[in-house]
């Protein structure tokens, strides 16, 4: 079975949103037969002949490509696996968390210290109005230069609702999946992004010249909504080193359960944003909570809000209605719907409505539509109302300010200055232009050409591989791409990486260390999958 | 000033509703002039007669009104006052929080014990499906009887948000007002409460027959909404017992810091209520919370309940428009009307306006329609918002379910089931039907004819005091005296007491135990209030 869980998810919102189909996913994928031993225990036997043939089962099929230098760097990977997975362990017990202002500077100094361990000639922490970013440089000498994107943040996590805790990075045996590293960050993204290094580290172990040069760029606050990363990189230094790529990547577990692989030419872009109806702002009703028995003579800032939010969609609550807010919304093209008509073909539209629990779209479409809307239709969305009494059962009180929080979701080619500037205006033409609009992340779309270099790269590596990308036009999910895709780059960006993981946001994230599923790379073979994108590009 | 935080607040809420502006007035009344000297350090120092004429000037001048019987009552009041205060001390150490379940058994039955104490011949627990209520009986064999409804739960409290720990009961000076008890349940409605024993104490001290009988019922589950109290009201013994009162009262702390007392001859009824929208019960949306990009597919129970809101009321939030909702509210009459009319000519509109912190007016009213509204206009309230993500910044979540907190507020002859049926109806009607509503307390109005004995003679023993009482039609705010005022009792029912606190619901609450503020009357002058009152009635 095939669903959005595996849309190239280098993103975290995706891998969060598609997630809760992964873990279900998980369950669901109960009935799949899974290889009958333990690849890896297999390989660290007596019987080398049957440790080769099985690794060559495990390993993706293109593995073969460049037999000379692979062979040697497979076995460089393979030797490497303790190190790979104690890089990884190491990584996930520094915990940095920009929501809690945790672990920032070590986290970032930690990633600066794998990049210099790998051969980066230069890391460098830049310094942001918020947490630091990180500019590396690799110089192979090669003809070509990739780009790569890190996050070295991570989700808050509590320790209540983990089975293993979330910043010891145990390796846990997952039943019917394998050993995977459990902790925060196992996934979303430093399961990924160490397999990457490890890659690094076999070229050079195995003697190896790197095939491409490397720029690197990171940031520590994409769990915030990456509200400084320009500041790292519109920097001359970077732009100019960047503007020298052929792409820009982030390693990504893009594998589901069944070892499908969803790819995905761009992101919408997002704004997040709270809506704050206040009698002190207002200037009417109460300025804090009195008792609920002057609603009689008083206004009430939380109908206020409820007021202003309803004017925002339409009365199922389910089409923007905020004037001005989608007028540059570019509509699907028919290269676009042919890529999801075939789409909808492979993926399962009762799994992916059983994964979300769920009985129907929106407006009762059919599938092919729903996931149209899914890439293409800007949203308003309540995530969260807080006002006045929260707790259990009531409390008579007529508050003195209530709270919407909101995110808007963008498609090329609206960008999220335009977005916002329209949600003010409207409220004001509306009567409601007392209520604050305080945003607290989000920026532009981003969308990368079907034909860039990258792009097709990849998926021929991929196929090579014998695994057959669903590709769509857009995720629905929204990563900092546009950075890179926007001017003045003008960079192809996206995704990449075999290998499986789940629970982005949730508890018990993991990321798969040993694969029992034969349809799923653990971490050697993503390690090996970055190894062949390395070659494939250079090539 | 007058205001209506002195409104005879009997009922917490109405305590609640109006002790932020009696709060506010106390911060505001520092240009009040105080008595030089603290009567209590007085009447404990050297000089008899001083001390005689200071008692004199400090209690009500309606205390001449029994020479005899009343002279060596109050006499046997101040001998006991560290006996009194003592009592009220230990009452408020022992929390009983019907809200948090605890100390419920233990409250009720220190209450029990307090009334076999006091002369209550039998004083016996209730059970209900709730928290257990209590009904006692002294029969001093009076001519007449006197009902009296207590509660012995409190509200909760946060120990952080106090200044003196809530369950220690701690004396503490207020700068300008004078020795105050300090704890949960001060004034909301253990102070008042004691201060009845007292005088039942100080009679009987004094060697003097109680001159009327009593019928005493309790709750444990006021602040709970009352859910339970007809379960011990409804009692054919309780019922047989209370038949025989001329009427029943609650103990109040009735006067505000210019010593002012407002009388209120009935209350609202209310309804509180949670109305849950959710993606289980409506068979659209999500079941749990999902990624917010799915909103592009899916549909919302926030949005769902937004829009089902906004149905509720008009579009400025301010009247309801629930469909048959206000149906039975009678209009105030030619006389209530007069009496609100001779109020806003008592009452400040420029200082309850600043303690409501407020600029407006529902509608922009003025003073008199502002009261007028206040007493005669059925409400929807939203008292809380709560769905999704309620924490810091946002969470890219559509979440699976939204609650919002109502209180309906309800005018004669307006009752709580025909309200509550008429909201889901209008609910259906609007196509919300899924939407749960789920009520958590509530009961109908409850109203007191002004010429009824009881009223007269309240009025009476206020005036004769030299307190001149603002009457108004009913309260605002809500309290269970439906079921003594209504089928089939159809007594005459109101709180009385003359004394002073503020804070019922909020940190720091408090009840007056020895006053310098020469308006206003500390614990000794509040229980000689109760005693003034009991000879009035028998009289």
């Amino acid at each position: 079975m095939k669903n959005l869980s595996n849309s190239g998810n280098s993103k975290q919102e995706q891998a969060e949103n598609l997630a809760a189909e992964t873990r279900a996913d998980h369950e669901a994928g109960a009935s799949t037969t899974f290889s009958p031993s333990d690849r890896r225990a297999f390989l660290q036997g007596a019987a080398a002949t049957a440790a080769a043939a099985a690794a060559t089962l495990a390993m993706p099929r293109w593995a073969q490509a460049h037999p000379g230098d692979l062979d040697a760097i497979r076995a460089e990977v393979e030797k490497r696996h303790d190190e790979s997975v104690k890089r990884l362990q190491d990584w996930i017990r520094q915990p940095s968390i920009a929501a809690e202002n945790r672990g920032m500077n070590e986290g970032c100094e930690l990633t600066i210290r794998m990049l210099r361990d790998v051969g980066f000639q230069q890391a460098t922490k830049i310094p942001t109005d918020g947490q630091p970013g990180i500019f590396a440089t690799l110089d192979a000498g090669a003809p070509r230069t990739l780009g790569l994107y890190y996050m070295y943040d991570v989700k808050q996590a509590d320790p209540a609702e983990w089975s293993s805790p979330p910043f010891e990075a145990a390796l846990v045996d997952k039943p019917g999946l394998g050993k995977v590293v459990m902790g925060r960050g196992a996934v979303n993204q430093k399961g990924p992004e160490a397999s990457f290094l490890a890659a690094l580290h076999a070229i050079r172990g195995a003697g190896k010249k790197l095939p491409v040069n490397l720029v690197f760029v990171a940031e520590g606050e994409e769990e915030i909504g990456s509200p400084h990363f320009p500041q790292v990189v519109r920097r001359p230094e970077v732009l100019a080193a960047l503007k020298n790529c052929m792409g820009i990547f982030m390693p990504s577990a893009s594998q589901g359960l069944d070892g499908e692989v969803t790819m995905t030419l761009g992101a919408k872009g997002v704004i997040e944003c709270e809506l704050i109806s206040s009698g002190e702002r207002w200037g009417r009703g109460p300025r804090k909570d009195v008792h609920s028995s002057n609603k009689a003579r008083l206004d009430s800032p939380a109908w206020h809000l409820v007021e202003a939010l309803a004017t925002l969609v339409s009365p199922d609550g389910n089409d923007p209605a905020i004037e001005g807010f989608a007028a540059k919304a570019r509509p699907i093209s028919a290269a676009e719907k042919k890529m999801i008509a075939d789409a909808a073909k492979r993926l399962s539209e009762t799994e992916s409505k059983k994964l979300l629990g769920v009985e129907h779209w929106v407006h009762d479409v059919g599938w092919q539509e729903a996931l149209e809307l899914l890439m293409s239709r800007p949203t308003v969305n309540i995530e969260g109302l807080v006002g006045g009494y929260t707790g259990p059962g009531g409390k008579t009180i007529l508050p003195g300010k209530a709270i919407a929080k909101l995110d808007l979701r963008l498609v090329p080619d609206m960008t999220a200055a335009e977005a916002l500037a329209a949600l003010k205006a409207h409220l004001a033409k509306k009567g409601f232009g007392d209520i604050e609009v305080r945003m607290t992340g989000g920026y532009d779309p981003n969308s990368t050409p079907a034909d860039a270099a990258l792009i097709r790269i990849e998926t021929e590596v991929y196929r090579k591989g014998g695994v057959d990308p669903v590709i769509l036009p857009r995720s629905a999910g929204s990563w900092p791409g546009y950075v890179f895709t926007g001017e003045p780059l003008h960079l192809a960006a996206g995704p990449f990486g075999l290998g499986h993981g789940s629970g982005a946001h949730a508890p018990d994230e993991y990321y798969v260390i040993e694969s029992k599923n034969p349809k799923v790379q653990g971490m050697d073979g993503a390690v090996f999958s970055f190894v062949q994108l390395l070659y494939a590009l250079a090539g």
